[in-house]
């Protein structure tokens, strides 16, 4: 017995969204219905009823992990989240190129965004593996959008107990970073964040990118200001809890990041965009595929929650038309419910009527022999509420694993 | 989007209560059944399944508190249930006015409970701001029913890790309170403690209430004995978490206080008195008046505990009646599901067939444009356990505020 979780990011929505229906409902969604028929519904809080989930922290409660326990804030699943490759007790920063005025003495922060700059990713490989300190700590920066980035800093004897080197207002000098705690892991730290940040200031301030700007009268990104440290959990791979291999199909960085931490093979599946303009017959392939070696197959489909941030509730609903004839049209008809437990949800509820995540309840089925049937007609929140699975909160893989009879007993 | 939260306490009861079906059942309805229709139901365990519930701590994890993690003692929320006002950080204990003997040297108890004296209130009077330790440290001690009340102590480097001064047996000598712990704050508050002791015997054995009991033969309320050292917990405000003005409507002095903790702002309406005789249409005003001003108001009725703890099923069933056509007959009417979400439901289960608080989950109905609605026709136990909302424990003014877009997210 073998299991895959697709999860539909943003999936949930609410009777506001779409004439007083939620897109899924609005969807005509034929092998979602069927695969509703044969198995089961249930109402999944990603985190606890009332809270509104992250993207990094609903995951984590998917995947099986407390979030209050394991989440050290976003610094490190920002890292993640913007593809660097994060272990776990690697010290993270969330980061900004910025304009400084060097006043003779202090750097002097004139706008913490640089302009906005477009140039990120050309000024980022100027910081490439800038290892300090004898080489047994490495520096790894990594571009995001616009100004954004982050930093990570791997080696023994690291804190992220320690202050932002962001001044977090302009008219200040870029600030030192300090240990918060009296301790040699938090002093080491600041010292090396400190030395970090004065050679980030010589490699880009006479960088080719920062001379154009300042010909065009542009404000330059000659410092990176750090800000939010957090240190990456060790997480107890789910891979190896259950002593299994898993597989990950997904587009966007941070859903591979999570799914890597818990232990899971990351594929690169060609045409996996992350977006509305995803391949999902591709995903659907590449899943099916990855169930002939791995017992977990882990599917995650993003355009459901960009449509909903944008508040398209039709592109939403769409999105959903597409998943079902797409992903599930093929695949559903293929899997064996003898051979395969499958469960279909979202991560969180982004009703395109709020545009952003909220905290309702997210429809979630379980498909395959082992699942008791319940009386439920169609995939939607209305059906879900009133699913055989009753109302839960997050550990889908555990159950998904659970029915394939894998894991160890907690006692005797 | 506005949120109402209105508790009838000890609302949920049993099929054993009256003639085969609960209270809410049996009684007639037709205005909660209504905006049953509209809405959703579920089940709410008010702790936890099969965790019998105290007000106090029932309250706690309605306002989305873990009463595992908060809940520091009956001291602490008997001195808010009596009026007190208790702030984080105070040490409060229960006190009994008591009857005690100078045998020369020792004050020997002869009476605990000092004739369950009814001057409670006199000899408190006596006792108001006994402030000792140069004026750092402030008692203040009120008078509850009979010999019962409590006493707060405010002031810095104070603990709560400190024995009790009631010896818990007549014959025996009022005990010395002595720290739990070596500990600085710990004996510093038992000497305090044991100098107030003192000082409240001086003030109370020739006090006039105990001469006149003296004369007429009755065991007189000369000491005041302690027991149970809590220290109030800090409670993280609800509306300092959502940003948010918040109004408490109540009779009730420990709902009052619970509420007060959680940062609302209690609201003076005449009328409302804690108990079956309370103006439930002056309730239901003020409770519309307070939307306009706050993003969350709190409703207590309490009668229906009342008749449920004196064994009167029909009280019950009856005051159920009232609040459904005082309290909700014109407000259902004149809230617009477009503006407010609605949250009906009890702090625990008072089957009248048991006369106290039991573990069985109380209903709960949620109403407004946000909400998905389910199949039920109508309000009452069995309805709300076949409701789309499913079961779950607690967290009902986070998952109101959820519906109200309100709160940050906990990830990104």
């Amino acid at each position: 017995m073998k299991a895959m979780l697709v999860i539909a990011d943003g999936l949930g929505g609410r009777p506001t969204d779409w004439n007083g229906a939620t897109c899924l409902e609005q969807a005509e969604t034929p092998h979602m219905d069927r695969l509703a028929r044969e198995g089961a519904l249930g109402l999944m809080d990603p985190i606890a009823p009332g809270v509104r989930p992250g993207s990094d922290t609903s995951h984590l409660s998917i995947f099986g992990y407390d979030p209050a326990e394991v989440y050290t804030g976003r610094g490190a699943f920002e890292a993640l989240g913007i593809g660097l490759n994060v272990r776990g007790g690697d010290v993270c920063f969330r980061a900004n190129f910025a304009t400084v005025e060097d006043t003779g003495g202090d750097l002097i922060v004139r706008d913490r965004r640089a302009g906005r700059l477009a140039e990120g990713q050309e000024l980022a490989e100027a910081l490439q593996e800038l290892t300090l300190n004898d080489g047994d700590v490495s520096f790894t920066f990594r571009a995001s959008t616009e100004h954004r980035g982050a930093l990570v800093l791997r080696g023994p004897g690291l804190s992220a107990e320690v202050t932002d080197s962001d001044p977090h207002e302009e008219g200040k000098p870029v600030a030192v970073c300090k240990p918060q705690r009296e301790s040699d892991e938090a002093r080491r730290t600041a010292e090396l964040v400190n030395a970090f940040s004065r050679r980030a200031y010589e490699l880009l301030r006479d960088h080719p990118v920062n001379r154009a700007r300042r010909q065009q009268g542009k404000p330059e990104g000659n410092v990176l200001l750090l800000r939010g440290a957090a240190v990456m959990p060790h997480l107890d791979a789910v891979t190896e809890q259950y002593r299994i291999q898993g597989s990950c199909i997904a587009g966007g960085a941070l859903y591979k990041g999570v799914a890597g931490a818990a232990g899971l093979t990351v594929l690169d599946v060609p045409g996996v965009t992350g977006d509305l303009k995803t391949d999902l017959s591709a995903k659907a392939q590449a899943a099916e595929r990855a169930l002939e070696s791995s017992q977990l197959v882990f599917v995650h489909i993003k355009g459901t929650d960009n449509a909903a941030h944008d508040g398209e509730a039709e592109e939403k609903s769409r999105f959903i038309e597409r998943i079902d004839k797409e992903f599930f049209g093929g695949l559903a008809d293929r899997l064996s419910r003898g051979d395969v437990v499958l469960c279909f949800s979202g991560d969180h509820s982004t009703p395109p009527a709020v545009g952003e995540h909220t905290a309702d309840p997210v429809p979630a089925l379980f498909w395959g022999a082992p699942i008791r049937r319940d009386a439920c007609e169609k995939f939607d929140e209305i059906a879900a509420g009133a699913g055989g699975l009753g109302r839960f909160s997050g550990r889908l893989v555990p159950q998904l694993l659970g029915y394939c009879d894998l894991g160890g007993k907690f006692g005797a």
